[in-house]
């Protein structure tokens, strides 16, 4: 790993006016920003000249189901039981580890194209998932899924031990326990898994009160809300990330408040599938800890972490005023805050954090006139305004391409044509 | 004006499967579209091969302030009044002929990168814009607007001879009536613009019901809401196009409904500014045509189609169940609906239709894969598909480019520098 100089590159701390820095990469962080780096310290640095860009920070997508991208399409504007009944669980019954392979790969490819570096994945065959991450040099927490109803004693034993051995970690791929709700995981193994959070150190990661339905029926059986559920069996704390949160009580955001644990919100798919708004002003005021997803690309359609940005800021502020989460904040909901979750030093731009970021052209239209660089990125830019993104201190594309893209495209069209049958 | 031929593009027709087709333009408009167009009928066509390529609907803009692209970003994140009160009156009191003509150049560029080639406007110096639209090869209905707070007696004469006149009509360029809204303007000069719209044949546009404090402030002045005050005036009718309709009651839906007006929507400005949700799905069930526009870029902050067309989908899902709103009838409602309201005869890729269309790459990773063509297009794409543009029957952007883009772009950031004191 070499030395990385952005030359000149536009910057702008909150409440500041943008400015020219030039920033220095040496290894996996950036190592110097300043007005001007020394020639001695940017010794054998490759220079890149930055005046027809801006350096902002890459995305962290909190929650997803990457392989899912086969199925883009496949199946929309249907009510959510005949869609999975009909359409999403027969499809996904065919996938082999080679289609997740496949399917991964078209995903982060997407991914990196809109300027993500990082997600938090629940999914099946994620030794697949988990390969693909290290070929493509991005980051990400691979979820060892938990679900009662499609697992034998022996699989579920077999992904715990997985678990407790840390089996294919490294420095840009670790893994996470993901129970996936309270309706497909029931007490005996909801327990199992807070008690290997605990143990190891793990995220806990879960669908929790997406829907409207889920939260009557964890009330018929349990008596309680998802949220108290998880509360009433030790298991909500600061490791906790929930995704979805669209349905919380006033009692469940004090509750979630208190407890440090974080919501991670997708609002495209929550709206896409009808499950409903998330309160996003509400929580905020109620102090609940808020970042962002997109959710699959089957209820999405993409995974376009910018999209998901833009539209919780205007969510937050239609529910709590044209104040309320302003632009540099929505930022760090996508960024930061899920990068902190899953124990990386990144999403922020500052000496010593790990160097992952984004080169935004200035020469796209939409990012001027440039009165605020945050405002443009937030509310007009799209991810054609991205040229270059950078993960751990390498190019993983660069001027709008991906090495390998035209293929991995190819390969996952026939894959996809083949498992629906086309 | 030549012939192109549109060699093997892909194409879907609502409830179909993908297709290639031979699509031929001669002059302004799509003269046929067939498995294979002969070579006799195609002879001297330039020959444009689209293996690559699906051909989509462009997009029409039904509600825009196309030069307001020199605020975007200049004021974010604050409530309506400081908004308008602090930032945006001062500086558009500042603008001259040359500034209008500088934004209206970002405004239709950025339009057409994002694949838009119509925009209905409301602002002022109109003939900079319709010089502009003119050079840059798109379509507009440009409005003589009308705000009695804001002109004299002498103005408001001037811009009914105006329109009396037609003055500076053309093919592409189009004028339309716009009282800019109820509270803007007086009962006497709403009769003589409805007057102006029945006598001239004029879509009448107008700002309606966009906020809550709209609607009560009209209730306490007239008796009535702004619907029923242009319906008491004799101004609802086919020829309305009512910007935002964010606030109306059932009884407004009713009213609106039965005159045949079109609520333009805007849901992306009217979320950001926090003047509520457009009622979709109720509006929809109770009959009222629906079309979308961007709004100005000080309130969006972008013109992106694709935005609103897809935010309109997603929140017409969350009102309505997942199944409302379709991606084909969402396609509509930013394409030739529009179009037909302003009296152009385009929107549907038809024989006979004007020639106006997008090329979008099917080998970006946002299309892929295909499994319709239709729901990538509305629920996952971004303008990063857009490969080219046709206007009646021109590339006006071509493999991404649009002429003299450059140049527009330092022009507009040294005038609104200039303009912000910056």
């Amino acid at each position: 790993m070499g030395k990385i100089l952005l030359k000149s590159v536009l910057m702008q701390n909150v409440g500041e006016k943008p400015m020219r820095k030039d920033v220095l990469v040496d290894g996996n962080k950036f190592s110097k920003i300043s007005d001007q780096v020394s020639p001695e310290m940017a010794g054998g640095a490759e220079v890149v000249d930055c005046k027809d860009f801006a350096l902002l920070p890459a995305f962290y997508n909190g929650h997803t189901h990457a392989a899912m991208n086969l199925l883009r399409g496949y199946a929309d504007d249907m009510e959510l039981s005949k869609w999975l009944n009909e359409y999403i669980w027969p499809f996904e019954a065919k996938l082999t580890d080679k289609d997740i392979e496949i399917g991964s790969r078209l995903g982060i490819l997407e991914m990196i194209k809109s300027g993500t570096v990082f997600f938090a994945d629940m999914y099946w065959h994620r030794e697949q998932t988990m390969k693909v991450v290290e070929e493509m040099g991005i980051r990400a927490t691979i979820g060892v899924t938990i679900a009662d109803n499609l697992m034998t004693e022996e699989g579920l034993n077999a992904n715990f031990e997985f678990l407790k051995n840390h089996t294919g970690e490294s420095e840009r791929v670790k893994l996470s326990v993901m129970p996936h709700s309270v309706y497909a995981v029931g007490e005996k193994n909801l327990k199992r898994c807070i008690e290997m959070s605990e143990q190891e150190n793990y995220p806990l990661h879960i669908h929790l009160s997406e829907t409207a339905s889920e939260v009557e029926n964890c009330i018929a059986q349990y008596g309680c809300s998802p949220v108290e559920l998880l509360e009433r069996l030790g298991g909500l704390n600061r490791m906790v990330q929930a995704a979805h949160c669209v349905h919380f009580s006033d009692k469940d955001m004090e509750i979630f408040a208190k407890s440090g644990a974080t919501a991670i919100l997708n609002p495209c798919s929550n709206l896409k599938l009808s499950s409903g708004i998330p309160l996003i002003a509400k929580m905020m005021d109620a102090g609940v800890n808020i970042a962002l997803g997109t959710d699959g690309a089957s209820s999405n359609n993409n995974l376009d972490m910018h999209e998901e940005m833009k539209l919780a800021a205007l969510l937050a502020k239609v529910q709590g005023g044209a104040e309320k989460l302003p632009a540099s904040e929505a930022i760090m909901m996508a960024t930061a805050r899920v990068a902190e979750l899953n124990g990386i030093n990144a999403g922020l731009i500052a000496e010593g954090k790990l160097a992952d970021g984004l080169l935004v052209r200035l020469d796209n239209e939409r990012m001027v006139p440039c009165h605020d660089l945050i405002s443009n990125w937030v509310y007009s830019a799209d991810s054609r305004s991205i040229d270059s993104v950078i993960c751990n201190g390498r190019f993983v594309m660069r001027g709008g391409h991906v090495d390998g893209e035209e293929d991995i495209l190819k390969e996952a069209e026939s894959c996809a044509a083949r498992l629906a049958g086309r």
